[in-house]
């Protein structure tokens, strides 16, 4: 079976996805599209090498008996309503992070599916499957290094645009790490601190952008006991590099460097650095599509990241917020979790 | 457009090949298969989730006006008929190696394909296509290292089956080391001489099988001067590893250990090493199908590895074994390359 | 000119102190030898090459005109007294951690030094004279990496005594990372806060011994803003391994894994880590006492960490410490530092 | 006991073991030096902190009863003379390879030394005593790789000075690979090819210096049947890179990287690789002599590289720069091994 597949946002990451669907992940097909600039989502219509529809709106996207999954890319502020008509059309959606830019509308979004009775909702938190990621945590359930004590999580960009903000750096960088790191460790975050260290002189001085403070340093407390040092650094220059260590009881697991090949030169032995998020993940959003594609096609379970993921990373987010601007660790406290998350 | 192919032996690498060009070969689709069991080929096909056609054999597969373009993965002394047949037929074959098991028949072949005036072949050797290597490739071309003076290619199995024989560790296994080295140094081979190190046990006393020569050490010349170290170890059991190093004028560039994450348990620091065949190179190979497809689609010059390759490989191996048996240097005198191959 | 040196306190680390000096250290020469246990003294003079002075006491000891330099390595608390004396003999004393038990002695340390009118006191902070350590700071001193930022430094123990308590993760171990960040950062610390995550079994049930806290993560603040996030972790089992990464504005530089040699064998590709302190540092302490005796020897300005060095780790310690006990982050005040030391 | 120590030859290695043997090496003083040029003798004295006899030759040196034992680093095609001597009066001779420039003058010694009846001669093959190898032998000793079966020695120069020949590779260069490769295999080589690569431009066009062949790759056989592949790049320019593995049954074993920071740094990671034999060796120099004065001072049978070792390494080198020169594989024959050194 073909899950026929109508995206909704076809910008820069909308038509990645779009191309991932038709060139690259087996059982998809992408019917519809559209975008809140009409002429974006014709355009991009008319590059593909088959028919798709092209369709005013999300809405009238999501009710088209052609779609039988939507994957929502528009615009952050859009994510939520769409993500509830397609869980009144009871299809299934894929949904770029954030799955809503308010904790509120994320727990609306968990009610309905609740009513609904089964999963529709999948978040794209793609690193859980990145292959890295994955065998960090099957190094950890192995039981190689005992129970995880430890993650120390390091987001690093190169640099930044113009639009990015001082709190940009919680909900739009580190929360990919909040969500890694309660899935590596199995547990909810319970609490964060945020400490501005002296700022790197190229998140200063930023022409008409707002100085950033940059780095942050995180320090995250978690439902078993298990402490998160995030690092946020997005203007670091040398490459984009992820870094990842849980230490454990008895040893641990952190991400490898990632060079194919070791170039001995000048003095040094030395192997690359990603140099962008496109080229260190592009794997992983091939995997997670796949696998969400596979998982709808058969009727089975989803095993992705959730609303109830959304949800617990938002309140993070909104908690870690609060924690940059007023100096202070704040809790997070999370809502009942439904069975059906569970 | 899609590219209709007809696979021609539907044993193990075969159904992995029909599976790449099912689900992850963008522009490909498998309308045809046969195999010398026909019984084999039949539960293949009803294995599909699309009608294709089970041919009594290769001949009238290729002759198919429903192929487009024939995969060989055959049993090897097959292979050059149903190359030839192919090329009778005008259409685009891919070949795993050996493209023959013959000289001679590659010369066939190599003739075959002059006469038809464009080039219709490519050879299954994908390590050109690993991802590794060619960061390698682009290392050298990039002058970082110099002129390269030295290769050393280190071929490492954990085990190999009862039926593998002495000289397959040339014909079967280092035949892979020759013709990445042809490709990295961008030169013919001119001679080749074996040496045969102390027997490591594991390849010793094997029941029904033959004693292995095991390892083998092969110094072999080329045409602009580089020298390559070939190394191939069957029976080493810590893992599949593939290790290469290019030292040139400057300095040199190694494949990069492949671990993707890094454990600190009892004592020391660890990456994996891979354990087979299958998980170091599956990417290699879907890259392989995926950029023969686009330009079979697009009409454009075939970049991979050609029957002239396949040639000039099979005279390496004739040379290799010649100079393991007889113990002696042994010179690889090549036809003259006709232009289609330049 | 051969320094002659008394050690007071002949217990391991006095021992292997006199082992360095006699034997490794040029222009070093042990003369006199005490210990609160006279018996343990004598034993170690009959073991010696060469005649020693045994003394009753180390005041008697730094009064030998025999002795041109002191060196304390016995019990923490006595430290400061015989500090205290040889600078009453104006003579030179090499004291190792702490300098004191209390910030209060290091402080009529201190005084006593200022008002001697130039430095006569080292404190044993070895780390700053370790290879690995000392690269790390060229890095940075070099501009390789911009300005630090922040400090990642990672104490890890196989295992800990009965003897060691909860405040000793502080006192006695992460005190040397409180002087190398110092060091390393060119910075003065302004206040600690610490959270204990999920304990480590091993630090747990201990007998007779009290439940361990372990590990400890602390987020240090510093004079110039950068940050440091150090974790001691006493009961890890894998090894003796001391991590650290300075991340700076363009880059960051880490201490590199230190096995010799990498081993292939049964799936993975390992270097060794180091199991214990000595086995880690011992290079680092011959370094330590050769410069030592060389800038004794030449008369010239003592250039190791000071009185003042051991007053405001000691600052730090009892910061630390307090920040533990009361779950709150505790500034650190210092006073304002002597022209001497600056 | 201190060994009273008479150096032959007050060159650059003469004036460094000088100072290891005063200030680094326990129970050693020097006594006695002379040198070729009295003058640079009489000046190296004056340079140090106590009395040394200047003696007009070396044979006057050896003779002086206040000489315990003897250092020989004079100019190569003297040591043969110097070496008799010190045995014809019993003394303990080290003397920094080679031990002579011919096989001949090596079995004298050897005849002279068995006739002693107790082994008085050690030649500096300091790579025994570099913790890397012996991190290497210690590995293949515990059984972790299997037998040895194939040793891969890269010997790698970042340039060489004008006077170097092309037979110095050999000679001056890769009879160090030699040397440890007879010990690290525990075997003795039977015989040696040698090829030349495509030429490294650095080597070529050297003013009024000989053109190299440049690399040399070398193939040699050994008793257990063991193969070793040498490679000496005398103008590499990257660095001072010494390169092993030693592949065994069951993995294999490699020299690290020595780097002791990594930097990550405008898209790479990378440690840095030595720059000159002198950071890479010196702390093997220093154990070496500190050993054997210590093994002289008890009176204890010599563990270092005796003079069947110089004879050994001698007809090796004698075999490859026949091999170099004739194009040919090149059989090594030595005389039957006394039972002194077995």
């Amino acid at each position: 079976m073909t899950v026929r597949i109508g995206v909704i946002g076809t910008g820069m990451i909308g038509q990645q996805h779009i191309h991932r669907l038709d060139t690259l992940v087996p059982g998809a097909a992408v019917t519809a599209v559209t975008d809140h600039d009409g002429e974006v989502a014709a355009r991009v219509a008319d590059g593909l090498d088959h028919d798709v529809t092209v369709h005013p709106d999300g809405f009238a996207l999501i009710k088209d008996p052609e779609v039988d999954a939507v994957v929502v890319t528009s615009w952050g502020p859009t994510h939520a309503e769409f993500v509830l008509a397609a869980i009144g059309e009871g299809k299934h959606v894929f949904c770029e992070k954030p799955l809503a830019t308010t904790q509120e509308d994320t727990l609306r979004i968990i009610e309905a599916e609740v009513a609904h009775g089964s999963r529709l909702v999948q978040v794209g938190f793609m690193r859980r499957y990145d292959a890295a990621y994955r065998a960090m945590k099957q190094t950890i359930a192995d039981g190689a290094i005992g129970a995880p004590l430890v993650f120390y999580s390091g987001h690093r960009n190169p640099d930044v645009p113009a639009a990015y903000t001082r709190e940009m750096a919680i909900v739009d960088t580190a929360v990919h790490d909040f969500d890694v790191a309660r899935w590596l460790l199995d547990a909810e975050i319970t609490a964060i601190s945020v400490i501005a260290p002296r700022s790197n002189r190229h998140g200063l001085g930023r022409g008409e952008a707002e100085d950033l403070q940059d780095p942050l340093l995180m320090t995250i407390e978690t439902s078993t006991g298990a402490v998160i040092c995030c690092e946020t650094s997005v203007n670091i220059r040398y490459g984009y590099d992820i870094r990842g260590e849980v230490v454990g009881e008895d040893g641990t697991v952190s991400l490898a460097d990632r060079g194919l090949v070791q170039v001995r030169t000048a003095g040094t032995a030395a192997v690359g650095v990603p140099g962008d998020f496109a080229s260190r993940f592009h794997a992983a959003f091939d995997v997670e599509l796949t696998e969400w594609v596979a998982e709808v096609a058969a009727g089975s379970p989803l095993s992705g990241p959730s609303s109830w993921d959304g949800y617990a990373s938002a309140a993070v987010c909104d908690a870690g917020v609060e924690a940059l601007q007023q100096g202070r660790r704040v809790s997070v406290d999370l809502v009942e979790q439904p069975a059906l998350y569970r």
